[in-house]
């Protein structure tokens, strides 16, 4: 049961971002911008950044949610799963190994993040912007997770609902959107 | 040296948020929020806790900057330096020594907040707002903690400079203002 009163039925993170809306506009507007915002990484790309960190910090629903998106928009059930539990045996890019790499040493700590990781991403061809986002996006995926755990939101066991979810994601991006959850 | 090309003499994360402004936006509205808005925890409680987490995450920059600030808004220079490393010995209210035990929870992990510890702060008066606010603002601080290290940003060794920062922190807040580091 969560710590402070949630709407029932809102899960997660989505009764969180409904109890207090003045802090879930920025949260929004952040992830909008990362996530969906102009890139040289592909969307797909962004939220296996952001399910790889969600796992590292073992928030299940933040985890199953942004595996759940990460699939639909890399057409590959199997890329997500594998980069979760067997780095090197994932097909992406060499660029997208290294970036997940720093990914990770940015979900425990951001001093871990070495020159030795990021000249292995500069030599797989990363640019600066990649590079800043792909700290960002683990930083931000930090928050929502301590954010979702650190208040006890209730996580579905039902994987339906997270493909549900991540078809709202996909279509409507982060912002606040009028009958967002109608499907869910 | 930045991993990234930062300009110079905008160290910690004054020359992230400078580096992609439009990302730099939604995380300054959601710290002036949760640190400046109207909340029954004072401003300098709420820049306690920053100072607690980023001390958590041993992130340099963020710890003397906010410890800073803390100190201008107590008016004690001893609140925060204690409640760093002596918790127990801290001469702040009890709810704010339960909300405290909260963060340096979620600043872990989000799991490791108990029902126990939501107990302790409820009974010495906490609200329920106060209970998300200071997960929010533990989790906000892991995201900067993360950022400011993730991408190897300077972090001045010179005191004088975070009492510099303190003083533009506690007077114009954390949106952008013009001619912001003019005394920086």
């Amino acid at each position: 049961m969560p710590y402070i009163p949630l709407k029932e039925n809102w899960p997660g993170i989505t009764g969180l971002l409904d109890y207090r809306k003045d802090t879930a506009l920025p949260i929004r507007e952040l992830t909008q911008i990362l996530l969906r915002g102009e890139s040289t990484l592909s969307e797909g790309e962004r939220e296996l950044i952001a399910a790889v960190v969600s796992h590292g910090n073992e928030c299940g629903f933040c985890t199953a949610a942004h595996t759940a998106v990460a699939d639909l928009l890399l057409g590959d059930n199997t890329i997500a799963e594998n980069a979760k539990h067997a780095p090197d045996e994932v097909l992406i890019s060499d660029k997208m190994k290294a970036l997940l790499t720093i990914a990770r040493a940015v979900q425990k700590n951001g001093k871990l993040v070495t020159p030795a990781m990021v000249e292995g991403a500069k030599s797989c061809g990363a640019t600066d912007m990649e590079l800043h986002d792909t700290v960002l996006i683990a930083a931000l995926f930090s928050l929502y997770n301590r954010y979702v755990d650190g208040l006890a939101s209730v996580t579905p066991e039902d994987t339906a609902f997270y493909s549900r979810l991540a078809n709202i994601l996909k279509d409507k991006g982060y912002l606040p959107s009028e009958n967002r959850y109608a499907t869910l």
